[in-house]
């Protein structure tokens, strides 16, 4: 018997209503332990280099982990992957909450999604087994009355839901996944490509309970975990960092535009804490509870149900758009939530649009009379929703800021803040270099989740001295050594995308090595977790390679090359020639082609994938 | 305060005898962690490339690694290396005994020996601190007569040695260092390059006590090692295996010339245990006892002092020799540790002098009359003592089989059995091809510790499954897979010679992480143990591209590549061009330049050694 995994993927083609179990061998899920490994494999294997993200031929994969569902904290992830309307190559998004342990409990490790529903649909697995179901009538509606009405016609209120509101029906690029109304697929325009294919959710209910391997052991790592996660965290949640990075440069401030935020004290987790909040979710399992639940009143009343902004959405409705009110924030999130918008993609396109009103090349005329200025809050509030409803400017800038700027010239793009076409998140690439590096060469575009950490706090590594990175490295540091951090980092964040790990939890390396071993019986090291994690970020990067992308697309907007003249992090950027260096030494640490940035086939013989090779 | 080594090596001056201390930082330790670690920092920092192995340029460096003497099983592990007189390239060798634990216990880590001293002298580190002394008196003498001197001189018997014996005062280029008289230093010719440097040996008796960080885990280890070690192997020692590898093709026999031997049974571990054995030696802190100690009456007495054969010496003196006199094979070992000769390279040596012999190269006018054919125990008996006096055609012979043949000319060279002048160990290539292609890259010639692991065993790969190999090959398979395999062993090795613990104990990979936290108080991961062990490869080999070695030397003997026509392994070889893609391959996992096999900056770089690259 295997535990952590049931063995089986469903694969449901729309345009037929055919569903069908495929089964797969212990070895497939060692080598891919789940998640991104799935989605990297599937997506190379079946999907045609050039299709269209939004055209029937692109696929949408739900992925769980081996450890998803895993009874311990941290096990909520999971993952959705596609090609990216946003970027034209690999796309993926991670969330926590308890649909991806509900449906591993339904005896499915995942879903593949093939083709264009004729009518919307979504897809029900309950005991019955799975089937797709007639959504015309929910086609429309917000996440929440969509799952109220699920549930309604399913007479089950414990049914789990992942879902689009109207912003992914109406392929807003940046349109994300929310399952459990509240946990985001938020990044590479996931929630889109579920629109395209007239696929409005998946709701699930699961019977199987989970089975680990070594129950004793799981409920060690819970009492450590008890008594060690972090309290301000809990406390003050995501956006608990947010003075701390204003007064060292890290709080992106008006479109990037800016070196720090005089409002950022307002929008901060502690000011949230002692307003709005009414209250702390969290995801399966978890003892943490680092996602918020606010309500705020009028004129900005929001829905307790959509929970709270998370840091990122902080920082993009915020900071970003030069504003300082927590409650439109608020609102911009719950709206974004209540659609299916990512929080980041708008908030950035927003400041990209605040930007050009400021420099005149966007005007009234273009904007409904909406005086779309940094720090606008009713503006900023009544753009999420037109882009949303792809309502006037709303629907140019529901192509997200890439595609906006062309659209709207003028010199435009010089102030659309993206990489590959998906928009920056909320950490400033001239804080922290290697982050940055990490933007320009992440196979998913501008993405912070690729390498969490930086340098280590002054001379100290942190965590990465696990890794055997024995000296810390400033912030402002692209040396070797910094790219090297990096790269560590991604192999490590890699593999708990696969596995489906928060990567928020404190367990250390060999902890986690500890829990998969719990969870599946399979007695791993860090070693092979590590190449696990590089094998998905190589898959991606092989994905990308495949739909024409070339070392030319690994760049940054123009901004990011020039320093600020004020500030906490004034003289601090990357020379293109410095940045182009860092990405040559990246490439070699990855085995890829020093020039070219194509993986080599030796490198992916070590990795078990071959295979990979014969595509490229 | 550090736990595991001392923080201080001694550096001693043989022709001004001085002798001075260096203090070495913490990140020293934790990036190299000793053994071999060290000599490929100290030999690429200090040696010029072309220097003669033998001449006063050459350092000679004895290294302690963190675990040595740590008090659990297995640390009685330690290194010697130096240039090689035998490949003109990175020279090291290993050792188990109780010698390396005393260094550490006089407060010093390593020691590096410079120049050459005027007379003989040997190295005494006491309470009172290092001092050379006069050696003039020891020269000649045997290393149990040299021992018994020094103790008696010292008047301490508990003091322990580290000895050449005549060969090595004699630049036998295969000699050895022997410490506790029974445990070699055998590969790469040490011993040689401690004579040409007038050093007789080095003696020490520590006061200091080993502390270890977390003694409550090294006493739960070592529970768990009482437990789980192999009651097989402490009853037949190495040698248990001689039945199992000649039926399976794997016992090298005459001069790798036949594929199986007749007499295997009569020189296998279990006849040695029921009729010569009288005794069990063992190593610091293990339980396990692999030694073996023999008494042999007349005509081969053999004196118990110095222990009795391991399987390398059984095959080397016997079944490559074709003969199945137990008695005549303990015979040999014995004059091999009291002049100080390497087993293995005297063993392949003379089994190329008797197919010389029976092929008419070599005739009784250059043996002074002795019938040099396979299987004449008194003929290997009497070459052993010429070589090690380099009497007769021992003086050739004693040259190693590369440089023997070369002088005997005649076509001499096809029956050389070595890889860069280094005599093969007993592991037939044929047998392993993944261990085949080990003696062909190895930066230390014909190696067999690169990879003691080969394919698995049928479908399960054995133990490398714990680093994420899914599948076993079979013995005969040299695809990619096969080198990944090699790859990712010779790292875990190397790891092991670095830190100084034996990789014949039963630890996991993740135990030895544990071992190593344990003792040091580092929280380490497989990951940095993993890249521990890469780092002293690519150091290794970066030491040979410096002294001028290129791909043309990574190559075997003509004979690997033809096949047996019977026995077990008939038709099993590796054609040229195979090994050349295989090591192509191999270049390219190891992030070597994959023609040219010149380590790259970027690997450099991550590995934490770019200082390396602007050797290079």
């Amino acid at each position: 018997m295997a535990y952590g995994y049931n063995g089986k993927i469903l694969r449901v083609n729309l345009p037929n209503k055919e569903i069908s179990t495929e089964e797969l061998d212990d070895n497939f899920y060692r080598r891919y332990m789940g998640g991104r490994g799935f989605i990297g494999y599937y997506l190379l294997k079946e999907l045609k280099p050039k299709i269209d993200p939004l055209g029937p031929d692109n696929k949408l994969i739900f992925a769980t982990g081996v450890i998803t569902g895993g009874r311990i904290g941290g096990s909520g992830r999971n993952s959705v992957g596609a090609k990216s309307p946003l970027t034209n190559g690999y796309g993926e998004a991670e969330a926590g909450g308890f649909w991806g342990p509900e449906l591993k409990r339904t005896g499915y490790d995942g879903i593949i999604f093939e083709g264009k529903s004729e009518k919307p649909v979504y897809l029900w697995i309950g005991s019955e087994g799975p089937e797709l179901r007639d959504a015309s009538h929910l086609w429309g509606k917000t996440t929440l009355e969509t799952e109220s009405a699920i549930r309604e016609e399913l007479s089950d209120k414990l049914i789990k839901t992942a879902l689009i509101g109207p912003a992914g029906e109406k392929l807003v690029r940046f349109a994300c996944i929310l399952n459990d109304i509240t946990h985001s697929y938020g990044r590479t325009g996931m929630g889109a490509v579920m629109g395209s294919k007239n696929l409005k959710g998946v709701a699930v209910r699961g019977k199987r309970p989970p089975v680990v391997a070594d129950s004793a052991k799981i409920k060690e790592i819970t009492r450590w975990l008890n008594e060690n996660y972090s309290r301000g965290f809990q406390d003050t949640g995501t956006a608990g960092g947010v003075m701390g990075l204003n007064e060292s440069g890290g709080l992106p401030t008006r479109n990037f535009r800016d070196p720090s935020f005089e409002g950022a004290e307002a929008i901060s987790g502690q000011t949230m804490r002692d307003t709005i909040l009414i209250g702390r979710d969290t995801c399966y399992g978890c003892p943490i509870r680092c996602k918020r639940v606010v309500k705020v009143d009028e004129p900005y009343k929001v829905d307790p149900a959509y929970g709270g902004p998370e840091y990122e959405t902080v920082a993009s409705l915020g900071s970003n758009c030069g504003i300082d009110n927590l409650a439109a924030i608020a609102k911009g999130n719950e709206i974004c939530a209540a659609y299916s918008l990512d929080t980041i993609g708008t908030g950035t396109t927003i400041g990209f649009a605040m930007e050009c009103f400021e420099n005149g090349i966007l005007t009234k005329k273009d904007t409904d009379g909406i005086e779309l200025r940094f720090g606008n809050a009713d503006a900023m509030v009544k753009i999420v929703e037109m882009i949303a409803k792809r309502e006037g400017i709303g629907d140019v800038l529901a192509e997200g800021c890439m595609r906006a700027a062309e659209k709207i010239g003028k010199g435009a793009s010089e102030f659309a803040m993206h990489v590959k076409g998906q928009e920056f998140p909320m950490h400033e690439p001239r804080y922290k270099l290697g982050m940055g590096m990490g933007y320009a060469i992440s196979p998913t575009g501008a993405d912070h989740m690729q390498s969490i950490h930086d340098g280590g706090s002054g001379k100290h590594p942190g965590g990465l001295l696990r890794l055997g990175v024995l000296e810390g490295l400033p912030a402002n540091d692209l040396s070797p050594g910094k790219v090297r951090m990096f790269v560590y980092q991604q192999h490590w964040n890699s593999f708990n995308n696969c596995a489906g790990l928060c990567v928020f939890l404190p367990y250390s390396y060999n902890q986690r090595a500890e829990i998969i071993q719990a969870i599946t019986g399979w007695d791993v090291t860090t070693w092979e977790l590590m190449k696990v994690g590089e094998r998905g970020t190589t898959m991606a990067r092989a994905f990308n390679m495949r739909a024409g992308f070339t070392r030319a697309d690994d760049k940054f907007p123009k901004r990011m090359h020039e320093a600020f003249t004020s500030g906490p992090i004034a003289g601090v950027a990357v020379g293109e020639d410095r940045l182009e260096e860092a990405i040559s030494v990246y490439y070699d640490m990855m085995g890829w082609d020093r020039e070219t940035g194509v993986p080599t086939r030796g490198r992916l013989q070590e990795l078990d994938i071959e295979w990979v090779a014969d595509l490229l």
